[in-house]
């Protein structure tokens, strides 16, 4: 196979299906996301039976088992994918909205429209229910869709196209708005990151390899996720109460997941209050604790954290605990160590929770809530894409309206400029 | 002059001040722009005398004519600088802007704070008043600013450099807020373009040349002007009147700028009745025409256009005219040739009028209006930075609020997610 002619064939069709999804009205695109929502269901042994093929090969080459978890797909994914589908066709179309339409005084009126940013190549892991959740988002937000999915999965993923293709046909859209690479040849990767004149934007969600190679790579803007080193911040004016409930929920609710808290910080004026209870906690529930000097002064039971804990997302059940002077020093932490993905801090202070909001420049910035509340669906958006540590376009959690942007419109009467 | 070395304190000491320029009060930043403008009207005479230098530098090189024209500042120059300031004094603050607060199920209140972006690097040409300009709306926008004119304006930027340092200082802010840079060495550039510890955006002004390298070497998102190739698709329902006023005027107004059209479309049905009296326009003005077998056919004074010219971007009197079947093929001839920066309609259509605007996939989307209007002021955005053709971010006239993007806030009460 010749990947790069497979891939500029698959760009070409994308760039070509990109008009015709970027006009499609909603209730074409909702027909789509409903039929595939059938076909999947209808399908669910055809498609249990090749994601058992893809389990079979990647048991056999030894893959781990977190990996494992991610590529199966049970009888309950499959039906949470077309639950999935249907819960993407019920939200709002964001494309063709107009906003601030106001006249200038040259006579024009001016506003925006929101649009699609046209064809959008997403690059994952072998998890087969990104494949369906990825291709409704793009096609609802009115994009074209080039989807790289782990190779581990890609009789599964093949078996979703299907019924993703049927549903665009059964709608009268192009088959090729969503097209799944069908091979796991990595190199189609590269083809993907570069081909600026087909592909507008390319979101990652996988791991940090992935991403620094399309920073070093790509020659398409990226839409990406870093990783999550975020913080809980317990302030000396916080409800010691909330912080414990709070602190406790960041990191034990999920230890795998991106807006789990990885470092907590307590003001010294309570940390002698707070941290006992708090700690009792963590060890009950197998955390390692891993602290500052002050920190183990107070709980023997912890190790000494390294200059390297700070930095870490250990998406595990370690946490780094560091008692700072005042909200100043917890700031300074958090602005040096932090991903900027999500931080929180606990405290009934107005003038500190209001300069915490504008001065962490994180994503996700809270007061007296748990990271763990940083997600598209806990945010209202319906879902989500993956989540942006970028700085331009969308930060957090991306849904439907981050894979869109907004172009200007102008409405005459002849006018001419002066 | 070590240039690694130079960008590298360059781009600490901006990451550095981009904390405190994004915590400066409205108060701050407006004083710190009153005292730059008043700092520049009191020092005309050193801005003049520095651009003296330059200027008499340049023509030592031999530098052309436009080159010279952009160079030069003169007493009116100088007096725009510092008015531009005043008015972006005036402009409303847009930082720290909370929206859509609203409650979620869980009982937390979710929406989004507006922020600055942090470090914006900006490369630009050699016109000195883009030094001040830049400086104000990245300091407005409450960003840190790394400056890089063109290499022929070095005196003229350093004079302009001090004043912008006193108006920082006056106003309690860190000069490094704003800084620009002290070499000619095209390597600052390659080290700007790359430092992604200390740069959070980059903004070229300047020509394909600069632009394409960024394509190639930047590893920091870049918001982008690549050229414009602006329409006018005169339909068969437009009013013929209107048409040639806005013709005329997005061609003739001035040559040299991204919003001038360069490609006129004609819907056949009218091309005889509209393409006489527009053209003897355009020939008495001077402009060279050049046009499809089927305009050559309706104007004798016309040239072959080449396929190469339908992707021209002349910023020249010349015009390329193109008579299309209908509203499908002028639809089809922009999404083909145009560079997504500014197309127009001239139709009393109602149904054309909107499909156009929908299905046109540019920065600006215009019916019965000049192309020319493209542009930050005459959008009301106060001041622009630039023109975006990019489709993530801002897509055309980026003002203060391209400038920033926005985070997530999370207001509770103790919540912890279940």
């Amino acid at each position: 196979m010749d990947i790069k002619a497979y891939m500029q064939t698959v760009g070409q069709q994308a760039k070509a299906a990109s008009r015709a999804i970027a006009r499609a009205d909603t209730n074409a695109k909702n027909k789509a996301l409903t039929v595939m929502a059938q076909a999947i269901l209808r399908d669910q042994a055809k498609l249990l039976a090749a994601n058992a093929q893809d389990m079979e090969a990647a048991r056999a080459r030894g893959l781990d088992s977190a990996l494992l978890d991610r590529l199966e797909l049970t009888e309950k994914g499959v039906a949470g994918m077309a639950e999935g589908l249907l819960q993407i066709a019920a939200l709002p179309d964001p494309v063709g909205e107009i906003t601030g339409l106001n006249y200038r005084p040259s006579g024009i009126q001016v506003g925006k429209m929101r649009v699609p940013l046209g064809v959008i190549g997403i690059i994952y892991e072998a998890r087969p229910n990104v494949t369906a959740d990825a291709a409704a988002l793009c096609l609802k937000s009115g994009n074209a869709s080039i989807l790289r999915g782990g190779s581990e999965a890609l009789n599964s993923n093949q078996a979703i196209a299907a019924c993703v293709r049927e549903g665009l046909a059964a709608a009268g859209l192009p088959e090729t708005a969503v097209q799944v690479i069908e091979t796991a040849d990595r190199a189609a990767v590269g083809e993907l990151i570069t081909m600026r004149e087909f592909v507008d934007v390319i979101v990652p969600r996988g791991g940090k390899g992935l991403i620094e190679r399309l920073i070093a790579e790509a020659r398409i803007p990226v839409i990406k996720h870093l990783h999550g080193v975020c913080h809980v911040y317990i302030d000396d004016k916080g409800d010691l109460e909330k912080a414990i409930r709070i602190a406790d929920n960041a990191k034990t609710q999920r230890y795998g997941t991106c807006n789990t808290m990885e470092t907590l910080l307590v003001a010294e004026a309570v940390a002698s209050t707070v941290l006992p209870k708090l700690c009792r906690i963590y060890l009950d529930k197998g955390v390692e604790l891993r602290g500052c000097p002050a920190a183990r002064a107070i709980v023997a039971e912890m190790n000494a954290a390294s200059e390297e804990d700070w930095h870490t997302e250990y998406l595990a059940p370690i946490l780094s605990i560091r008692v700072v002077k005042d909200m100043d020093q917890a700031i300074e932490h958090i602005n040096t160590y932090s991903s900027q993905h999500t931080e929180a801090i606990v405290t009934e202070d107005y003038s500190r929770a209001r300069r915490f909001l504008r001065e962490v420049d994180s994503s996700s910035v809270m007061v007296n809530a748990s990271t763990r509340f940083a997600d598209g669906f806990e945010y209202g958006l319906g879902a989500e894409i993956g989540i942006s540590t970028d700085k331009i376009h969308a930060r957090g959690p991306v849904g439907l309206e981050g894979l869109t942007s907004q172009k200007f419109i102008v409405l005459g009467e002849g006018h001419v400029r002066g």
